[in-house]
């Protein structure tokens, strides 16, 4: 791809998995790779395998890394744009403190720039400029995989209020209700979240038949993946059902109020369980919505377009464009 | 006042109580009058009573009506601002189709132009320009009397969605919980509204003692008034209490679940409950709230500083400036 100083790198930092683009003009996915993200060595092990995976996104888009007008990482946590360091982290195993993550990954880039920004609020920008929010004026961006994402689009721009606006897997969907991992009870993202269902499923397994574990073992996870509910969804697993169903309680609520609030154009569903479970599934996250949506607005649903490079192609984005690009 | 060309007239239209006021440079109030809603007659006899109450708020501020520049209706449903139709209402006896309220009230007031807004949207918009939220970029208002009205404002502007934003009272703060008046269940208004109290209270006094009664016929009213709220407290009524607390947890998960999704830097507390109860029970709400906010995020807690004109100045807003106002 030439000019190269359209070319941006784009990392998404996952709990699971790390995800890498290079993209060129209008987003474009012109190379990619991704890796499991380390469970061990906190930081500097993440900081390394970032390095390498845009290294691979790189050679796949036949570029040197040096090519690339500067690298974007979504990151699962609160950032500090100004200096460039995430201040808290959710989901990455081992790390636990403030880091400058930026200069880090810059200096394991051979001095490449690198710009942060919040993994969630970069894939609904993704998603506004280039994905299923295209024309839209206001939406509200669900991400749905191991926690419960969102972003909201207010007249046609990402609000982010003072840096931290959209967190709908927190808002309160049964007061006094089960714990989250964020310290409060009751919010969204413990009854909706891959990770709290993961829990719940491991719980139920003591007393009910399931599936889901056999599934995962002869899958060789660990873990109870987007691939795997849906597996056991077709299997006819009781467990899996009945869990994903109060999920989807729990989104209706959560979803119902947020539009209520906003009165937004249209909601838009991703993230690993989003996307797995696909158009059935976000017909039933509407239906569960609608008896706490205020009569006025009636959004239209509609499922997430750039998929699992979403969160990588939004983060791309973070490079400031460059004369030409 | 000279000259007449900068006064304006703005109307509340509430389920209880008009409140007409003039107003002058910077929203100053000039002039003002109120009186009871009707409670027959629907929209007709509304006319009436709002042409009769700006008549009087002109005389109480010296002037003609015709030296108005224009009266503003701030309306407790939904407007049809191109129409100037109402074309539903809240709260309002006998009135209950369609209406086109502006032409009407023009009509009855001798041809003066008539603009129509949401009751909560124009209050919201009057603290933003004159009241608690001057200088803030973004709050949430909440409205507590009859029903729990809300307004966004989000980067300096008011958030108007597709018409309806902000309309906290219809957050679901229980799911499968009380039916609310708008057909929903388990809506903030439903267990925090003076009209959903008055129902409880009613039911309560059906087995525990309760002041609240005998005072609603000492003081010759036929609703459970905030003052009176307020003297049951002063007196020690349990039953005032008790539904009161509820009513604040209430407001805690919705204002909570609200500052959550918004990241607001303020929430402002207004409406008639609001302003009777004051900074002890603005704290109680703070208080509330919190076990439902976000740690991310910390707003500020401030009472709204209009008091019970504030509807009536931000209604006199929507008459369009004039040359010299």
């Amino acid at each position: 791809m030439t000019p190269s100083s359209l070319a941006r790198g784009g990392l998404d930092l996952g709990g699971t998995k790390i995800q890498a683009v290079v993209t060129g003009r209008a987003a474009k996915v012109v190379g990619h790779a991704r890796r499991d993200t380390p469970r061990r060595g906190g930081a500097e092990a993440v900081v390394r395998d970032l390095a390498i995976t845009i290294r691979e996104a790189a050679a796949d888009a036949g570029l040197r890394l040096s090519e690339l007008g500067g690298v974007g990482v979504g990151v699962p946590g609160e950032i500090d744009m100004g200096e460039g360091t995430v201040t808290q982290v959710a989901n990455i195993e081992e790390w636990e403190k403030e880091y400058p993550l930026a200069a880090e990954l810059s200096n394991a880039l051979g001095g490449l720039p690198v710009s942060l920004g919040n993994d969630v609020t970069v894939a609904v920008e993704a998603e506004r400029r280039y994905g299923a929010g295209r024309g839209l004026r206001s939406f509200l961006g669900v991400f749905w995989g191991t926690g419960v994402g969102g972003g909201l689009v207010v007249d046609g721009r990402l609000l982010r209020g003072r840096g931290s606006a959209g967190e709908i897997g927190h808002v309160c969907v049964k007061s006094g209700g089960r714990r989250c991992a964020c310290g409060l009870r009751g919010c969204l993202e413990a009854y909706a979240g891959r990770a709290a269902l993961e829990q719940r499923a491991r719980r139920e397994a003591r007393r009910r038949k399931t599936v889901l574990f056999d599934l995962m073992r002869q899958r060789g996870r660990d873990r109870l993946t987007s691939g795997i509910w849906l597996r056991a969804l077709d299997a006819g697993d009781a467990v899996a059902r009945d869990l994903l169903d109060d999920a989807v309680a729990a989104l209706g609520v959560g979803i119902g109020s947020a539009v209520t609030l906003l009165d937004v154009e249209a909601v838009i569903v991703g993230g690993g369980l989003g996307e797995r479970l696909g158009p059935s599934w976000l017909k039933r996250i509407e239906k569960a919505a609608r008896p706490h949506t205020f009569f006025h607005t009636r959004p239209v649903y509609r499922l997430a377009e750039l998929g699992d490079m979403g969160g990588a192609i939004g983060a791309s984005l973070l490079v400031p464009a460059r004369r030409g690009a």
